[in-house]
């Protein structure tokens, strides 16, 4: 007989530091957001994040899709420059993000639009072209309006809007918008040793947009995270990897992984803490610190995935491993059976259990930055994770539905589950009896609305 | 500037043999189709297609699901006991199949249900249990009834209804569907070598059912595929994987792979042909026939899926191997925001071409019986496939919309590619432009339909 509690199998604790759902500007950052007559509905289209003190060190995960947009391609090219390593850190003193034409597919002409929008960034901060990093968002195929872009860039610098404020960073994410119905922003402070011995407070802010072409392998989305704390652009690399892994790789709205995806990870080093790379305390903070806005901003953008309705949020624990346990949880939020059965406020759970015995470990990067050994990740890259049916448990908003080990289904009150499954959050929890292993993924509910959104979305 | 041709980049040939869309039954079969009283419709739901012989080869491709279905289970343990080897093929007399439950997670109260139809099956008609494969479908969770089943099965014994007629088969395929709006056979016919020298006709019929859950990975979905040419259980279980490596393996509804799928081939030798064993001229008739079935049958089922108002069938030329060709036409048919483009009858080559530079070879397995090398299949397996955007080119409904080497977006006549995308089949013709690899895939659009049938489906 299950105990109470193993009749709702409640929600796993996150096991990071809250985030506060604001933009919280670190020291040593400026930013805009404004107009630049890129979108013909005349809404905010443009931002401009920058260190105020010069390049700093910078990481970022992109899309791993082989069309990858023209500001993908130069913003790997500049990091190679800087990092003189991968291209995946590097040195940057800007980030310019443009929204309403995501510049992809647009050939050589595309590069050069993405390359002047560089030179007249570098021109107006006084940088080098390398050091700016692009982000673009918008109709695929659609070039950049060049002329009035590198307008509004001459424009806010001659007059001085650049701001060290939080109004400055949550205008900045405003201007990334597409369909997002909301702005997405989050923050966590956290204190940490000082370089100069004591302690300092650093702050780790995020801003990014959703909501369409959403899936893991990086999920499709742009994000700026910056923070006053103090690492290698190396440092920063492995600690946006590794919160990217658990985070935005188990996101998904739609299956479709888009050609302009990036996430940035900016540190000024202005909150004179200790560097991360020389304290373990000051290395875990940051990690933490950006694994919660990560995962604040990937459940802001799964909840305004289009046409949703809700956030869905898949747990998983008992897993063999934490790999497993992810896997299931994609699975689960990928599946459009599930999604469509949630929207219909149906705790199907043999959708679900169907899901999960489709689950697939991820590809061996993300396996590796989530804490695999190299070996082991690329061994494992794309197996089944381990199901049992007769161990399966799962509970639908707190009710539990199946329990295999109990002879599967559980008598339910419908009318309560459906009025548990009607809130702003759905948790779908599993416990596969296998292991100590668990991991979560963040989805939406499968709407008409999304249907009716991308059938009528003009090309 | 492209020719003509090159503006429509018209369809691809399949070079299989014609197959007609009846169910032509191969001589040494017979079947049966009625109501069992599964349904609570009170449609049929119980097929059942017996040897007219004893026992006679048999293959089959089953569901990756770690949740299979107790049917899956029993006809895979059968298919080890009576083929010695894997659990892919042996001797089979009969295949039972049962319709509105799928006897899945119904733990092991399933799997002795399942074993007591074939106990049942085995008696009425004189054969040992392990020669009887199962297929079930339905919802899931949902246990059989066993008792009526049982009791069907006796009563069209005793009455002799199982006939070696059309009519029969088609009859079997009926009661095989759930949410198919139609039954789904498909014949060929085709002359080889006969085992006593000269010439044999052999006839290859198959009867199938989609319509939900279907993806790659085995598509989800039952089919029997019948025969009365002559050929092992080991050359029926290559035939039979090769096929659907090509046909179900590229068949994609709503991305969810069920825990129920399967495909058997019977050979029952009637025919006197000359073993596919032993020549190369009957063996590669079977393969293109067997071919020809499935890829018809995959084609009614696509087209039949859940909310689908068309075909969509995309085939990839110029890759630089077929295995990336197909990779790229599955991504394509796979992606849910090309899907609902063309429901808009909206010719999103962004879309495709996003999809495309996502694309991502299917598993070693699926890689392997498709015709590559073990060791290349393994290095292989999961690896994006090749796309250049620069060389691209991408029709729809017979306009190029995107040239990749011409500046991208091609000028259409919007109105008259609409028109053409309001067809009973829509063609999604990409050309990559890097070497001579071809394929193909299968899906359907994605309506609101879909969602609300799949929202309002009970559980």
């Amino acid at each position: 007989m299950p105990s109470p509690a193993d009749r709702t199998l409640a929600a796993l604790p996150s096991g990071l530091p809250p985030a506060e759902r604001a933009a919280r500007m670190p020291a040593g950052f400026a930013a805009v957001g404004t107009t630049a007559g890129i979108k013909a509905s005349g809404r905010p289209d443009f931002a401009l994040v920058a260190s105020t003190d010069g390049p700093v060190p910078a990481a970022a995960v992109f899309t791993p899709n082989r069309l990858a947009a023209a500001p993908v391609r130069l913003s790997r090219a500049n990091l190679r420059a800087t990092g003189g390593g991968p291209a995946a850190c590097g040195l940057a003193t800007a980030v310019v993000a443009t929204s309403g034409a995501a510049n992809a597919a647009t050939g050589e002409a595309g590069d050069a639009d993405q390359a002047a929008i560089g030179r007249a960034v570098a021109e107006a901060l006084g940088c080098r072209p390398e050091h700016v990093l692009h982000l673009s968002t918008g109709v695929i195929g659609v070039r950049l309006p060049v002329g009035r872009v590198g307008e509004t860039v001459a424009r806010v610098a001659a007059a001085g809007r650049l701001a060290a404020t939080d109004a400055a960073l949550g205008d900045a994410a405003v201007s990334l918008r597409t369909t997002d119905t909301t702005a997405k922003s989050a923050s966590v402070r956290l204190g940490v040793p000082a370089a100069a011995g004591g302690s300092a407070e650093i702050t780790v802010a995020g801003i990014a947009k959703g909501v369409g072409m959403i899936h893991p392998r990086m999920a499709t989305m742009l994000a700026v995270v910056l923070t006053d704390a103090t690492a290698s652009p190396e440092t920063l690399r492995q600690i946006l990897r590794g919160a990217a892994a658990v985070t935005w790789d188990q996101l998904s709205v739609d299956g479709d992984t888009s050609t302009n995806d990036t996430v940035f990870l900016l540190a000024s080093g202005a909150a004179g803490a200790a560097s991360a790379d020389d304290s373990a305390e000051a290395r875990s903070a940051l990690a933490a610190a950006v694994g919660a806005v990560a995962r604040d901003l990937a459940r802001q953008q799964a909840r305004d995935g289009e046409g949703a309705t809700a956030l869905v949020t898949c747990q998983v624990s008992g897993a063999a491993d934490d790999a497993d346990a992810r896997a299931v949880a994609r699975a689960v939020i990928s599946s459009s059976l599930v999604k469509a059965a949630i929207h219909g406020r149906d705790a199907n759970w043999g959708r679900i259990a169907a899901a999960a015995g489709n689950a697939q470990l991820a590809e061996a990067a993300i396996l590796e930055a989530a804490g695999l050994a190299a070996a082991e990740a690329a061994r494992r890259a794309g197996q089944p994770a381990a199901v049992d049916p007769a161990r399966l448990r799962i509970a639908v908003a707190g009710h539990l539905v199946y329990d295999g080990a109990a002879g599967g289904p559980v008598a339910i009150d419908r009318a309560a589950v459906r009025e548990a499954m009607g809130a702003e959050e759905v948790l779908v929890r599993l416990d596969l009896g296998l292991g100590d292993g668990q991991g979560e993924a963040f989805g939406c509910p499968l709407t008409e609305d999304y249907v009716r959104e991308n059938s009528e979305y003009t090309t």
